[in-house]
């Protein structure tokens, strides 16, 4: 799926149609398997859509890295708040497989959203499924316990088991990868 | 401050105008302390904006109510997940104090969505600000201890220390009120 396909199924329950033409233009790219894409401190400018492969996300704590998201594909990915505020990310992204990716210029996305009802439609979409998100990763941390949290990651992204490796799992969890295995071996034999 | 006055400053830095018309209709209402603003399970069908006053939002685990957010004037709450996917809230809000509210109903927002770029910038903006602190809370509990997290509330909100019960700022930050109490001491004397 590409962004113009995404946005007239996801924002305009394909009434967008395929002539319309898109408020901003797009870019295409290739992203190797551990490149990171948006530094730690870097100013984000742009808004990815992945196409192809799997992106995670994280924050680093005393030198400790912490995985707060993985990206699958047909979903946009970016350091928020630096995007959003102009200031240096909190986050890194790094491609964790091969990546396809599509995105958006911030500066051309500004521009847009200054004329175009089309782009606002966008922006606001994306910034409501970014939250529901969130919020849904809040209220499992505050109400699941670790292996609630595994079996639904494992539920909504089976993917994940054979994509990404149990350490990272782990981290994403905000547990041991001992504890991890515990967890694995009790939902699976 | 009013939602026009609101909409005016943060959306449209100061070019919206006093004389421009609000593209849905909003209304005024007093609510009083502990009045149950959205109950658990009901379907979010406005967003209100805090005129005065102090609202929590909490979510309940096992009979355990757990405080997400405390909500102070000029802000807009609403149980975000329910008015964005028409699903039965998982969150209740609630009032603290005698509160003066204005909201807009949900129904004549999506109308306004429709074809008015100034309903689709005031989404996107609401969006993006409820994000970013969501974010902020989320990047907060994963890299600050208790002290650090009670020192930032408290320095971005000072007001809180004369307004909200001790024991429901300890359930905010997600500790024993035993806890908060020595980190007080700590802090303070």
């Amino acid at each position: 799926m590409h962004i113009h396909n995404y946005i007239n199924d996801n924002v305009f329950k394909n009434s967008f149609g395929s002539s319309n033409e898109l408020p901003f233009p797009t870019y295409h790219k290739k992203i190797k398997k551990n490149e990171i894409i948006t530094p730690f401190g870097s100013i984000e400018d742009k808004a990815i859509f992945l196409v192809e492969g799997i992106i995670e996300s994280a924050i680093e704590n005393n030198g400790e890295i912490k995985i707060i998201d993985f990206v699958f594909p047909n979903n946009f990915i970016c350091s928020y708040t630096s995007f959003l505020m102009n200031s240096p990310s909190d986050i890194q992204t790094k491609a964790l497989t091969d990546c396809k990716v599509e995105y958006i210029l911030k500066s051309d996305l500004e521009k847009a959203y200054q004329n175009s009802i089309v782009a606002n439609k966008f922006g606001k979409h994306a910034a409501e499924q970014f939250l529901i998100k969130k919020i849904k990763r809040e209220n499992e941390f505050l109400t699941l316990s670790a292996e609630e949290r595994y079996v639904n990651l494992i539920d909504q992204n089976p993917e994940i088991i054979k994509s990404i490796p149990v350490h990272k799992i782990a981290k994403y969890l905000g547990i041991h990868p001992e504890s991890l295995s515990r967890i694995r071996s009790k939902v699976y034999f």
